[in-house]
């Protein structure tokens, strides 16, 4: 009861809905992920743990990709020697062919860390069970992973078998990643598999334990060592076995399986309970500055705990060299690459909410910069161009070619080439990460180099034609629109980048002097290079049409052919999947916040030009390209609710906002089995704590709130870090404060 | 936004949801029930209609059944030339060969009465057309039926022929119904159908006009009147078409079709937008006394309404002669028959909400004396003994036999024999009436002679044996249990029957002794009778268990095998499903509320012992007999969760509530398909209003509260009717009320 907004529950098991419910119910400590499949397996299923970090690009791939370790999860129970499957259907319930399922109740308690499942199962005897599994991996020791399953004899005198195994023979989705060595142990009564990873040659350690009150005995499929034990249970008995698992692999030991082995002497040492305890305990300080309490909208409540739970898993711990990919560790989906995703959306509300997560993430991109540099430079350019897609090695990972259409064809990919708004976007969250934590000694010795080198190389970039500097070949956000010439969101957020980039030398050249002198020589930061940063500054060409009063997409966006997108309501998938790909990109419609986007980061900074009304441009911007998107991406309608809410859009800011928080639960997308859109996740709590409630830092210098709250929330309540210093916000809606 | 948590909506159509659907989106008026079927039709639905009192007996069926009438939802739309259907998947996405569903939303506001879907449709032109359709069955005008649908060519210029049709070749699953003869009209621009029923010989006319701003035509294939009118729609055009229809039977007109025709010309003239209005005006008017607001459970706040809902639409408005089936109007499960689930279910919500609804209801049983009295005689009892399943005629319409099962046997039914608390439940609900409503003149006229004819018969049925009254071969609530003696459930109320009779009398003699004499002479209520029943009073039968303090179920209850239900979770179906009809009558599971719900009837009046208090033996009832109850039957969570609540056990209280008022949302017996669960509707009403907020009239003879409200919920705010006042009452959690 307690809990009654704290759980996702799924009620009945719907073979249809496997593939959704495995990437819902994902468990994670920051170390992996895990997805939501079932003890005992399922056809079709995708059974997958993502450890951070450990890439592999098998050859003949185009691009490596995270590699999906050995399958911790197996549990198999047989009932007088039938194994329990989640056979729903059958010929005869009474005594059914296979066994058949009576009952099912799965939930994901976020609270609390735990995913638990109740079935009811007839076995072909006619004897009913009652099994309850429980599984976490503990936020309090990341490399220990936990199950239990509780088995009660509820009719009739049954004879249990019960098989627990370490799953070695893994794939993604088909393609091999591990050298056919491998290391197998079912000597003892821990049992153990290690792999190295084909072309990354990583090591991967997984070794578990069964603890059974009745004997077991191990042994050995190939590749798949095993526990069994077995036992007759009277009707009203009942028994519970715990299983232990660790992994380990050569980024974190020396020899991954002997310490995984160690790791689960002693866990099993500690016992289930007491290790449960310990990670709730993590869970509850997570929680105690991660929650936001709605009052008055229960649905959006429980959502958005799941977004937030999304954030929390796959966010780093320990580990500064890894970072959060676009589908985090709960799924396949962009191979666990990790794009401006993180940076621009899940980076802004750990630096406010868990600000050491943050560094961890920003890290990685520290320890990336000579792959960044590497990139700048093969393209002809100075200083530091970050990939569009980044693994473990830094190097770009964009794939140059999508996989082959129905026909056969395949369709270039430029984002590689042209999404080089990623540098900035980097240089935007540490700048915020910087100003909200205060943390100058990540700036002084991480941070000022990364907005500096980055800055480096848009001098390197910008073309100076037509009088003024301008940016060719780009994709903004509206990736609909590819290789355009000046988007206004890239020639507006570069002139902020090297406008940061001043303000940055300013601070150091007064706060940090040696830092300064080491930045200035080590990455060449002449007279001549910070003059021509100052004309850009001046000189950029950001495209506005002072008729309309709006800032141009690019120029020439207005020229192609109108869509009114509202008009594709009810809608199922984007208009671009409605009008195909080749027609839509010679349309006006937009897959995402762009212009939009530059004013939810931006706010009122945007810059108008003389004589015009700040807010009535950004009134008119609204007007203009909100009813041209399509949110063909999951990244839209978040920050397009975080913009309307600043602009007293409020009925339209919550649709919005309604549409992201269920991004994964309704499966608006479809294609979640592919993963989390970690993306969206992160963007609604920015829509919630930027939007709604307009957390910003006031004059004075100290945060602040700014509220235009849904008219059916009674208040919002939230805590931030600014400068070290916790601080609780209740937001209160006016109008129902004082009709209450 | 203001409607969120008035509608229930359905996001993506799934065909194995369709016929949940159908049901949980029937619109009704009081006069006839439409389950949500599609305009155009789907393969496998069943677009049934339901006139209250329309039943008919078809020769060869066992027991009759309500009729399904002409379906007047057809409207078929063709772009460029194919039929739109709800085909969702395809070959091809821009070219699809049979047109494909590229979105789709439907929502049944309950606030509005409305029920709204919206579709995007590609043609195999490639051009796309957005549907939306609007329906409602006038609660202002119950012979009013309309239908709206705007259609938008989103992409591409579309031919649109659109085709209006009522689909009279229908029966109930087979069953056919009509007479051969029927009258077709489709000559002028209202079309027409009439029919009648074989065996009952009602007429049922339907008319329907559609209004085009292009050109109709009429015509008709067999028994399928219909309107064609067909167009181009440029780009970015839309066309509004409405759809009037009016169903008459020969229960209120002469001529059912001609007068149907008026009503539609009359329809017409009025306009769509006008009518909706006037229906909505109605709506309001039902919820302003109806509508239970839950402050702090939006999810039981929408799931409430839903079921209020339900049972305001099938709650006659005018027509005392027809009563509200197990299944409503929402489907054909029961066939339409009316159980107690009417008058122990709906009819107290109805008492204190819609006091006008519940009369009418009441005196539906009033109309039907004859057929009891008629089933009395003919059983050998005096007085008046109201059938099990009643219909149209008044006359037991219980089947004696099951449909075949699997295996070709059928079960016997012993409902229509031995459930005779039915008698005692109808004479509950008029005194219930009475009480709250001070309608002197309904109980003078007609609720007395109700009470007092069922006391006679009760006086008949009793058995004197072994020193005491006995009542033997019934079946209690409890239907696992059939054909036992000295139901405690039975007994118990029979003596409440019995004083309530003599309460009447009493009154009658004081107030209206033209009254009591006319009675005391038409029911033969002898001073010999009296006396007998006033011996009953005292010397019947009340089984109990001095050592264990408690009521026992029935004598022999205890000695049969004893099952764990709690074990038995989670579950799909009952424990009867699971252990089998022959094993699950024999052990102590209770198929629900008994004695529970003779806690729940009488409350602290239920009578103890000697020396045993009552509260103490009302908590040992319910941990006796709670562990033993599976629910199978929908109706037993609410009883469960009022009683709860009454004796403080809120937890228990919240989950049992949370099931019952998620039957038919959540499908939770699996056969929603058949219609809606009336009596658990109906019960959640009371568990909130009687368990929850604990209302009851006081010593001083005024409605009072005694709260017992859920931990998170912050107040419930309700509104009764007593003595023909309305009074609005706000109960508070003390508990969050201190703390906010």
């Amino acid at each position: 009861m307690h809990d009654r907004l704290w759980e996702i529950v799924e009620l009945d098991f719907s073979p249809d809905e496997l593939l959704h419910y495995e990437t819902l119910f994902t468990i994670g400590n920051g170390y992996l992920g895990t997805r939501g499949a079932f003890e005992e397996g399922y056809p079709g299923d995708t059974p997958v743990t993502l450890v951070h970090g450990v890439y592999d690009h098998t050859p003949g791939m185009l691009v490596p990709e995270l590699v999906n370790v050995p399958n911790w999860l197996p549990i198999n129970i047989y009932v007088d020697g039938t194994p329990f499957k989640l056979i729903t259907k059958t010929t005869d319930f009474m005594r059914p062919p296979e066994g058949v399922v009576l009952g099912y109740r799965r939930a994901l308690n976020m609270r609390r860390g735990v995913l638990t499942r109740e079935v009811l199962f007839r076995a072909p005897s006619g004897n009913i069970v009652r099994l309850e599994f429980e599984r976490f991996a503990s936020l309090h020791d990341i490399h220990v992973l936990a199950q239990r399953v509780r088995i009660t004899a509820v009719d009739g005198n049954a004879h249990i078998r019960v098989e627990s195994a370490i799953d070695a023979d893994v794939t993604n989705a088909g393609v091999p990643h591990y050298l056919p060595e491998f290391t197998l142990d079912d000597r003892g009564d821990t049992i153990g598999v290690e792999l190295k990873t084909q072309q990354s040659k990583y090591i991967v350690g997984v070794a578990s334990r069964l603890v059974s009150p009745r004997r077991i005995q191990t042994g050995s499929t190939e590749k798949r060592p095993y526990t069994v034990t077995s036992f007759d249970l009277a009707q009203e008995d009942w028994v519970v076995l715990d299983k232990f698992s660790s992994i380990y692999t050569s980024r974190d030991a020396l020899s991954p399986l002997e310490t995984a082995q160690g790791k689960i002497a002693e866990a099993a040492s500690v016992g289930y309970e007491e290790l449960r305890a310990r990670h709730e305990a993590e869970w509850a300080k997570y929680w105690a500055t991660s929650d936001i309490h709605i009052d008055g909208d229960e649905e959006a409540q429980r959502a958005l705990r799941f977004t937030t739970y999304h954030i929390l898993i796959p966010a780093p711990r320990l580990d500064e060299r890894v970072s959060i990919g676009a589908k985090t560790l709960s799924g396949l989906g962009y191979k666990g690459h990790v794009f401006w995703d993180t940076e621009l959306f899940c980076v802004p509300p750990l630096i406010l909410t868990q600000p050491k997560l943050a560094r961890n993430l920003l890290m990685y991109r520290y320890h990336n910069l000579p792959g960044a540099r590497h990139k700048a430079q093969a393209n002809g350019y100075d200083g530091a161009m970050y990939p569009w897609e980044s693994t473990d090695t830094g190097e770009e990972t964009t794939p140059q070619w999508s996989d082959p259409q129905p026909d056969g064809t395949k369709i270039r990919i430029w984002t590689g080439d042209s999404e080089q708004h990623i540098s900035t976007d980097i240089a935007y969250a540490i700048e915020k990460y910087w100003r909200w934590t205060g943390d100058d000694e990540f700036l002084t010795q991480y941070g000022a180099e990364m907005i500096l080198d980055t800055a480096v190389f848009w001098g390197s970039r910008v073309e100076e034609k037509n009088g003024r500097f301008e940016i060719s070949q780009q994709i903004g956000p509206d990736e609909y629109h590819e290789n355009i010439d000046n988007s206004v969101f890239v020639n507006r957020m570069v002139v902020w980048h090297l406008q940061t980039a001043f303000a940055v030398l300013d601070w150091l050249k007064a706060n940090a002097p040696a830092d300064h002198q080491r930045l200035v020589e080590a990455l060449k930061l002449t007279p001549e290079r910070l003059a021509l940063w100052l004309d850009i500054t001046q000189r950029m060409y950001l495209p506005f049409d002072t008729n309309e009063g709006i800032h141009v997409q690019f120029p020439g966006f207005f020229d192609m052919e109108y869509i009114p997108v509202p008009h594709y309501t009810p809608r199922i998938g984007s208009v671009q999947a409605m009008l195909g790909h080749a027609r839509t990109i010679q349309t006006q419609v937009i897959k995402q916040a762009d212009v939009v986007m530059l004013m939810a980061l931006l706010g009122e900074n945007i810059g108008v030009p003389e004589g015009f009304s700040v807010r009535e441009v950004m009134l008119n911007n609204w007007n203009t390209y909100y009813p041209r998107c399509d949110h063909g991406s999951s990244l839209s309608p978040a920050m397009h609710a975080w913009t309307a809410a600043r602009l007293g859009l409020i009925d339209t800011a919550y649709e919005l906002f309604d549409h992201a928080v269920h991004i994964d639960l309704h499966d608006n997308k479809g294609n979640v089995r592919d993963g989390i859109h970690a993306a969206a996740c992160g963007g609604v709590w920015q829509a919630i704590v930027f939007g709604f409630c307009g957390l910003h830092i006031d004059a004075a210098g100290q945060p602040a709130v700014d509220p235009r709250l849904p008219e059916h929330w009674r208040s919002v309540t939230f805590t931030v870090y600014y400068r070290g210093e916790k601080q609780t916000f209740t937001v209160k809606n006016p109008a129902l404060v004082s009709s209450s």
